[in-house]
Formats: C-alpha cells, sequence, structure tokens
C-alpha cells in the first residue's frame, strides 16, 4: 500500500466497478462483485490487489504474480498464473491510470489564503483557490476556481492563472498566461527574459523580450524546468503538452497539442512543433526549425534540420531513424575490423 | 503590441530620433519627422510600427511586410517593399535591441525593503535598493544602489552585490560577490559548494570548498543555472559574459569576458575560458582545459582537450569544426552503402 | 586564506597533529611541531601553509611551490622542492580533505525555529534542529537532531529528515524519506510526481506516482537537481551516493551505495544501478536498465543496454570503451581521407 504518510486511500472496490471506471472487460468467469482493497505492482501485490501488465519485459513477474486480479491486454492473457481475475483491456497502462485515481483520488483543495502568504490588493484570487504560505502574488495576477499556489511560488504582475491549476512550491511565474488543469511542478521558471542579445565585439547588449508565455489547457511543466517568454511572439505550449523536469525551452517557440517532451531537452528559439511530437530525454533542438507533426526524435539527438510530419530521427547530427541505426552498426563493423 | 498587463510601453518617437538612438542612417527620402508607436515583428507590424529584417531566413517576410519603418542592412535595402522607410545600419539587430529598449525602458526601481522581507539587522541595504516580499538576507551581505532583491531569493551571509543589479525570484546565493549591473535570473544558484569529493571504496569524503563566486559587471546568468564556488581558488564570470539557463558551472572553474554559453551547456572543474568563448546548447567541457579566446563551440559537443584561440569544434569527442563534418559526411556515405 | 566573510578557520595546527588526522606520515627530517596556519593551493601557498599535490597536471607547479608543507603520495616525493616539509600519504586527496575540515569545521548548529518561518503544529522538530526564515514544514513532517532547514526551504506532508542533515535554501521535499547526515543543495527538488502518462492520441492520462523516494545516510544531492518519487515502488538513493548539479532521476530508479552521478546526468525511470557506479557529465541512461557494479559510464554516453559488473562504456549508443575509442579513431581516420 502506498505510504499513509504521504496518500489517501479510497475503496475497497468490485471488480465490476472498477471495469466500469477504466473501460475494461472482465474475463470470462470472473465474479464481478469480487473486491479489491488496492492497486500494486505484480511483483508485491497479493489476492487483495490489483495489477497491471504493460511492459513485456515483466511477463515472467506477471505469471508468478500473486495479484488477486489484473489488467492485461487479451493477447497476454493466456500467460496469467491460475486463479488471477483478468480484466482485458486495450491498452492496460492507461486502465491502470484510471484503476489508480479511483484509489487515489487527487486531494480536494482546501480554498483560502493563508496569513503567512503574501497577496497584492490588486490581484484576484478566485474565492475556491488555495495559496500555501510564502507565497507571493503581485497586483494584478488573477488566480482561477480551485487552482493552489504552492508555498513560496512567485506569480508576478499581471499572470493569469486558469481554473484547477496547481503551482508548485517554489516556482515562479512572470509574463504568462496559464489556461485551466495546468500543473506547474516545484521550481520551474517560466516567463522569464529569453536569451536574446545583439552579440559583438564591443558587448552582448540585450534585447528587450516584450513577449509573453501562453500555456493552454491540461499541460504539465516539470520541476525546474525554464520556459523564457517570446522576444515579440509569445511561446507557446499547446494543450495537453506533457513536459519533464530540467527541460529548457526557448523564446518564441510554439509546441503544438499533446507534444511529449522528455527531461533534460532542449528547444532552442523559434522553432515550432506542430501536435504530437515526441522528444526524448537530453534531445536537442537548433533554432527557426520546423518539426511536423507526430514526430519522434530519439533521446540525445542533435536536430539541426526541420523533421517531415511523421518523421523519426536519431544521432547527433540527427538523421532518419534507420540511417542512423545503419551508422551505428558500419561504425561498430569498422572498429571491429580495426581491432584487429 | 507588447501585452499592457506586463509592459508600459513609451512613445511614440520620430524616426530621426531613433535613428539617433541607435545609430542608423535614414535613406535617401524617408520623413525625418514620421512617428512610429511602436516595435512590430516584420509579419506582425502595420504602418504605425518600426520592425527589423536580421535572419535572411525571413527576408520573404520582409518584401510583404507592412510595417512602416524598417531597420535593415543597407544590402538588403533593394528588397523592401514600395513605401517603407529605411533605418539603414551595419547590425540591424543591435540596432533593434536600443529601439525596442526607447519604446520599453526598465522599469523605475521603486525603493524600500518589504515588510515581509527578512533582512538581518548587520546586513547594509543601499536606501536606494529594493527587497521584495519574502527575501531574506543573511548578516554581513551588501546590497548596492538601485539593485532589486526578488521575491522568496536567498543572500546569504557576507554576499556583496553591487549596483543596478537584478536577483530574481527564488534564487539563491552564497559565498559570491557581484560586480554591477549583474543579472541573476530565477531559481539560479550562485556559490554552493563544488561536487569535490576524495572517493574511495570506504566512501567519498568531502573535500571543503573554500573559495568563492567572483562575478564581473554586465553578467546576466540564466534561470535554474548552478554556478559552484571555488575549491580553494575563486570561480569566475568575467565581464560581460552571458549565461542561459540551466547552465552547470563547476567549481574553479575561470570565464573571460564576454563569453556567451547557451542552455544546459556544463563546464567541468578548473576548466578555463579566455574571452569572447561561446558555446553551443548541450556542449560539455571536461576539467582542467584551456579552451582559447574566441573559440566556437558547437551545440551538444563533447570538448576533452585544450582549444586554440579561435578554434571551432564540433562532435564529441570534439574534433575541429571541418574534421567532425567530414565525419558525419563519410559517416552518412558509409552507412547509404551498407543500406543497398 | 579563505575569505573571512564567509569562512571562519581554525588552526594553526602542528604538522604531528595534521599528520595524525590525516593518516599521513611525516617525511624523513621534517620537524614534526612546525606549525602551519591553513591550507593554500600549490601556486598560492607560502612557507605558513600546507598545500596538496594529487593530478599530475601539476607536477611543475609542485616543484616550484613555496609551501611550507605539502601532502604527497611518496612515489612524487623526490620531486619537492628544497625545504618543504613532507606528509607521505597513500591518497594526499583524501589527506587533504581531512586537513581542510580542520582548519575549516562546519558551523555549528544554532537550534531554534525562526519567527519568520512556518511550521505546522503536526510537524515534529527536534529541539537542537535549526529552521531558517522563510521554511515552510506542513503537518507530520519530522526534522531529526541538528538538522538545519533552509530559507525558503518547503519541507511537505509527512516527509521524515534524519539526524544532522542540511536542507538548502529554496529546496523542496516532498514524499521522501531521507537518512541521517543527507545534504539537499539549494534548490534540489525531491519527491514530485514522476512523468508517467499513458499516452495517446486522444489525451496523456496522469498516471498516479504512488511511491516515495527514500534517501539513505551520507547522501549529497546537488543543486536544482530533481528526483521523481516512485510510481509505485519507491526511487532509491543508497548511501554514500553523491549526485551532482542538475542531474534528473526518474520514477523508480534505484541507486545502490556510493553510487558518483556528476551533473547534468539523466537517469531514466526503473533503472537500476548497484554500488559504486560512477556515470560522467551529462550521460543519458534509458529506462528499466540494470547497470553492474563499479560500472563506469564516460561523460555524455548515451547508455541503451544493461552494462555488467566492472564494465566502462563511452559514446552514444554507448559501447565499451575500447570499442569507442576504435570508433572514434576509425572515423578521424576516414574523415582524413575523405578530406583529401
Amino acid at each position: 500500500m502506498a505510504d499513509q504518510r504521504f496518500f489517501a486511500k479510497a475503496g475497497p472496490f468490485t471488480l465490476a466497478e472498477l471495469a466500469l471506471r477504466c473501460g475494461a472487460e472482465l474475463a470470462a468467469g470472473v465474479d464481478a462483485e469480487t473486491c479489491v482493497v488496492d492497486v500494486a505492482a505484480l511483483d508485491a501485490a497479493g489476492p487483495e490487489h490489483i495489477s497491471f501488465l504493460d511492459n513485456k519485459k515483466y511477463v515472467e513477474t506477471f505469471s508468478r504474480s500473486r495479484a488477486g486480479a489484473c489488467l492485461v491486454h487479451p493477447d497476454m492473457a493466456k500467460l496469467a498464473p491460475t486463479g488471477m481475475a483478468l480484466l482485458l483491456c486495450a491498452d492496460a497502462y492507461r486502465s491502470y491510470a484510471k484503476v489508480a485515481t479511483a484509489f487515489y483520488p487527487p486531494p480536494p483543495v482546501v480554498p483560502g489564503i493563508a496569513t503567512q502568504a503574501v497577496v497584492d490588493p490588486a490581484a484576484v484570487i478566485d474565492a475556491s483557490a488555495r495559496v500555501e504560505p510564502g507565497a507571493v502574488i503581485a497586483s494584478g495576477a488573477e488566480v482561477g476556481a480551485r487552482s493552489v499556489i504552492g508555498p513560496n511560488a512567485v506569480v508576478g504582475r499581471g499572470v493569469v492563472i486558469g481554473e484547477d491549476c496547481v503551482i508548485g512550491a517554489n516556482s515562479s511565474l512572470s509574463h504568462c498566461i496559464l489556461g485551466n488543469r495546468v500543473a506547474i511542478y516545484p521550481g520551474a521558471r517560466i516567463g522569464q527574459d529569453g536569451f536574446g542579445f545583439a552579440m559583438g565585439p564591443s558587448g552582448h547588449l540585450k534585447v528587450p523580450q516584450l513577449g509573453r508565455v501562453v500555456i493552454h489547457d491540461d499541460v504539465e511543466i516539470g520541476a525546474n524546468t525554464t520556459i523564457d517568454r517570446g522576444a515579440g511572439p509569445d511561446t507557446i505550449i499547446g494543450a495537453g503538452c506533457k513536459i519533464d523536469n530540467l527541460v529548457q525551452i526557448g523564446h518564441n517557440v510554439q509546441l503544438g497539442r499533446g507534444c511529449v517532451i522528455v527531461a533534460q531537452v532542449g528547444i532552442s528559439g523559434s522553432t515550432r512543433l506542430d501536435d504530437f511530437v515526441a522528444a526524448g530525454g537530453q534531445a536537442g533542438i537548433t533554432g527557426h526549425l520546423r518539426i511536423g507533426a507526430g514526430a519522434r526524435i530519439a533521446a540525445q539527438s542533435g536536430v539541426m534540420r526541420d523533421i517531415e510530419a511523421g518523421g523519426t530521427v536519431g544521432g547527433s547530427p540527427a538523421v532518419p531513424m534507420s540511417e542512423w541505426l545503419r551508422q551505428a552498426a558500419a561504425l561498430g563493423k569498422m572498429a571491429r575490423k580495426k581491432g584487429r
């Protein structure tokens, strides 16, 4: 069970109820009224738990698991141990997300402004929002319904935060507009000046950064990630984007809907990603590029050219994935030859 | 126009005045008394705006722009649309920086110490400085004229901050001395212990880090960047250096004047960069190296050897740029051959 | 001497006492009662200082040093300048760490809770602990003997902090359990949600992250480093691990004892490192891998496969070190041939 110092558990639930919530189908012979009390990993689960199989690496663990119930793709059902109640679903991980949320719903927001918060009289805080101790909110800022401003977070002048947002501890926001259900993780920095200088031997001259950061609905921005505001146009993060920790997003970058940006990626100024682009950890994308919808960028890639929609690339400088794999193979073969 | 919730605009200005401020020359036939009310990007500008052309990628946008006036290099003048008032200049981006600063000057510093700041009685805060709510300033610290300490920033014991500095929200400074006009962005960490351990199988023993971080005038240090203090000698950041977000600078590193360090670069301990070195995003430089003046390091490079003054390198491990390009070409050719 | 604004010096000490403290042996003819007043680098030291020689790059500086005394491996003794008192030791850097700590002991912890801290009545703070101004400590949190919670740090609900810990300024901890003598540097983020989403074209669904971060004794975690809590199992950092700045550690990662993780490394979810693994700066390790004890991973490597105990790898994708070196050599030769 999740540590009760940190998590409050709901339930138990019948398998019928969980199947309904997560869009799964009970396998033949499963008793719909069986109750489970918690989620657990395959190797830790007992008869009172529901688990899930998603990664083929864990098939053997699945076969030996003592879990009472399990979310699993129909193709894997035949590998289940005897007596395990199966909930069949197309995407076991997605179904698990819903089941786990049933057992561990997000805690309700307790409205109110902590006496130790510093809220400018000209800020507008919804009555259902919460402001934690040490948070500092400047004039003209707006905080929407049920949003939470974490301890020691800083919300700058004029910043707009929508409904049901969570602004993490020690994060700072300026020059930005947030939609609804946006989660900013601890230590993220949103809206500071972009890296704009007119370089020259007599000194690098700062260029005023006159844009904003516009973050659409359902975006998550990871811990200690930095997103600079636009230089003139805005920096834009499309709806449903998920951005991991320690990512750098330069001024004027535009992300379409549903992009997935893994930790430590860097995206240079004025580059545009269309919808549902995925970038692996530590990849770098140079400035002023266009990355087509659904493109996939391998971890540590160094992208220096546009990528067409649906393209996959790897390597530094990045090339189409198939070419990168051939490069690695050819290089390996050549090195082994030299070694003889 | 820049969002008035975040920016206060000055002006309008005549073209004569702007040309004077930015060192441009009015092209033949331009009416010096024409007024413009704001800056705008080429594709967004109207007759009342002044824009600029700097990147050749945007020449076509320039040719179709409705901007009333534009800063441009004389070589590009012939591509301008009819009726656009041209301000000719050697470096359009640099001139734009000055024009944009005329329209959007930095806001004046309002002196005072917020009641919710925590300032040790033995700290010395200039009467013209500003300390925002939640900032914590320890004993012996000094804050110079017109400097601003942002909300929830932490200034450690004995830290010296010069004049006209801006210390960002939620940043923390210890064991450091700052010159004038230094900008520390939100979340930057300056002066903590370097990564100094005497490694060994019986445990890694911490080595006291007895140096400081010394930051000279006109330096900018990006959001969530980390600069460790020296182990014995100081870590030194030369005048006019511009350091982007999420950069790591190890103990004892010395940067000369005017270095440009792009986001997510890492510089290991005791390496020295001479004046005006430029390092592209995500480059890594190993420890105890000497990088000559004006050297240029490509993004994602892995520098493992000294670089002579003026050298350019790329790749990991980094080699001279021309060699790196040949490597990439040869590898590509070989891979394509294998693929047949 | 270290800047007295930042450091308080003890001493002087006799060479006999220092030799005893650091496990060194006085070379023949050295006067055990000679006093030294401070540590200093080889090139800065005078007759009243003790220095050390550890890196062969500095042998020449050693030979010309004016240091009164020096910690040195016996093999190097013959290169010493005349009159220098040598303290012979197997590991000069380790001995230096002990000598420097004698001169600059960690400052004593002054117990007490600052009036400007915000400590929930249901938190348990040891009477010998210290809580700095602006720190926010939530209900159920525990802070052990002699631990220090830095200014504006945030300690979440139920977090357990052991004895003699130092929690840096502006850091934030949630969902985590810390052992004794753990140092969390400024701006580190421990225990936030991992990057867990069930991805899909209809939107990426957040998966509840129900584990913790468990940090064992004697761990150091660098500035602005991020460690996500487990998704179900815990994220575990073994005793004695030293983690540098700006490192990303994903959910469910397990580090054995004594791992050394250099700045800007990223370790993806569910990967396990056995004891004493060392990862160089900016290396990336993909998810669900097993890295054997004592493995060494070169800077900027991209590790995509398991590594056996004691293995050394480099390159991206990473290969055994010897193969990587041959690859680089072969590639360089080929590029030079093409260039002719």
